[in-house]
Order: C-alpha cells, then sequence, then structure tokens
C-alpha cells in the first residue's frame, strides 16, 4: 500500500563503503541526479532552486534494526536518535547546492549517496521552514562516515 | 520492493484541508507522535535531541500529479519545484522542536501533518549537514497553506 516508485538514479563517485566523505554536505564533491523521462514533467522550474532536498532509498540498509553503535562511540544507540542508514525504512535525506540542470540530469553539491541509489523525491529547500541554526548533536558526526540518511 | 512500514501515526488538531497554519514550523501548535511498540527501542536516547526530523506518508495525496497550480501563482510548476503534497513519492518532511519524549510518545512543535498521518522515520536533526542559512523560495510560502511535504 505504501509502495514506492523510483523516479530517477543517483550517478556518484562513491561506489563502496569507505569512499563516502565523513560529511557530504561538507564535500565538494559532484554527484548528478538522472530523473527517469516519465517524470521529467515535475522538474520545471527547478533550475530556479539554489538548494534542494532529495529523498533517496539506501538499498543496502538492514531494516531489522532498531539499534546501532556510532563509530568511536562506547554504546549502541537507538536508530531514530541516529543518521544511521540502517532503519525500518531507510530512507536517505540530503540538502544539496543545485549546480546545473542539463535537461533530465541534475548535477548538485553535497550528496553521499552511494552510485546507483535509487531517487524518491526533490523538493525546494528554503530556510524559513527548513532550517534551525546551531544545533549540534555531537555523536551524530561519527555517523556520517559512509552513506547514512 | 521499496515498500515502507508504518513505524507509528501523528496526531495533530489538524483534522481536514483548511486546518493547516500556513506554516507548520512557525507555529505555536504542538502534536504528538505516536511510535508503535514494536519500534521502541529505536526511541532510546531520541530524548537527548532538541530537533527531529520527521518523514511520513501523505495519504491523501494525487501520486499521478507532475505540475502543481501554487495557491495565488499564476502558472503551474512542476512538483519537484514546489512543496506540493502531490507528488510521486508523497512523502512529508519536517522538521520540528522536540517538546517531550513520554514512553512512545513524542510531543512535537512545527509540525503541519493531518491527523492520523502514517509515521514513516524519525532523525535527528543537525545544523552542520542539514542547515543553509538564507535560503528563500518566494512561490514556495504559498504552498503551504494545507500541510503538505
Amino acid at each position: 500500500m505504501m509502495e514506492l516508485v523510483q523516479i530517477g538514479v543517483i550517478r556518484s563517485p562513491y561506489k563502496r563503503q569507505g569512499d563516502a566523505p565523513r560529511q557530504g554536505r561538507l564535500a565538494d564533491i559532484e554527484s548528478e541526479i538522472e530523473v527517469f523521462p516519465e517524470y521529467l514533467d515535475g522538474l520545471a522550474d527547478v533550475e530556479r532552486c539554489s538548494h534542494l532536498i532529495l529523498l533517496y532509498w539506501l538499498d543496502r540498509a538492514d531494516r531489522t534494526m532498531l539499534k546501532a553503535i556510532p563509530p568511536g562511540q562506547p554504546a549502541e544507540r537507538g536508530v531514530f536518535s541516529t543518521r544511521s542508514p540502517n532503519r525500518p525504512n531507510p530512507i536517505g535525506f540530503g540538502v544539496v547546492d543545485l549546480v546545473a540542470v542539463e535537461g533530465g540530469t541534475l548535477r548538485v553539491r553535497g550528496l553521499d549517496a552511494f552510485d546507483g541509489t535509487p531517487l524518491l523525491d526533490i523538493k525546494p529547500y528554503s530556510s524559513e521552514v527548513d532550517a534551525i541554526p546551531g544545533i549540534s548533536v555531537g555523536w551524530m558526526e561519527n555517523m556520517k562516515r559512509n552513506p547514512g540518511t
């Protein structure tokens, strides 16, 4: 009933565990977002956005895990207090800089998703509703060594 | 294959179209997030987060739409440049203030989801990776009159 459709695919330099930057957002690496032809109409006007929210499907995740031990941390935590990819609904979330739109392909910066990751949604980012300044989650930083959510 | 599971339910004062504030984030209204018993282990440590990202399923959405006319706007736009709930994968996204954790129930502020909305995921919010200051999307404001994404 809550069945997702793949609207595109992420092309990135991150091929396997360990390739990804500690923080996708802080790296300068570009990824390409390829939107499938049948969804191209939905891309109209997207070039007017400077930043986008991307949702994608973490297809290598273990969906049975409810606890995770963040790297470098002494104890396990509930997955909903981490950004581990392993969680019941492994939906990845990233805020990216939109560099260019070339037909059905978006060039973006700041993403840490693996190459081949299925794309689920694209939304315009607005600081007014989406940004909260000054919130730091100490143990979270260690969770982002590999592509996560 | 990309099938979602419902991990909980959102209890809010917004019962129908028109009830919701123009901007969920800017309103002071509290909602309750009820996490189902089988997912409670994942909630451990969540009380240490001041702000959360919630993902939820917009079950009233029209998934066939690729264009939307934002209220007050003269022309239709591609849905991926809007926050309309109508899109191929109607996954709602909201950043909320965590007010209190009471067993399997989270009290939060800043959400504009309808009462009864299925909950998909909870993630800790971190300004370092999730916040981009100063990004305003003019036509987007008009899209948030009713619960959206």
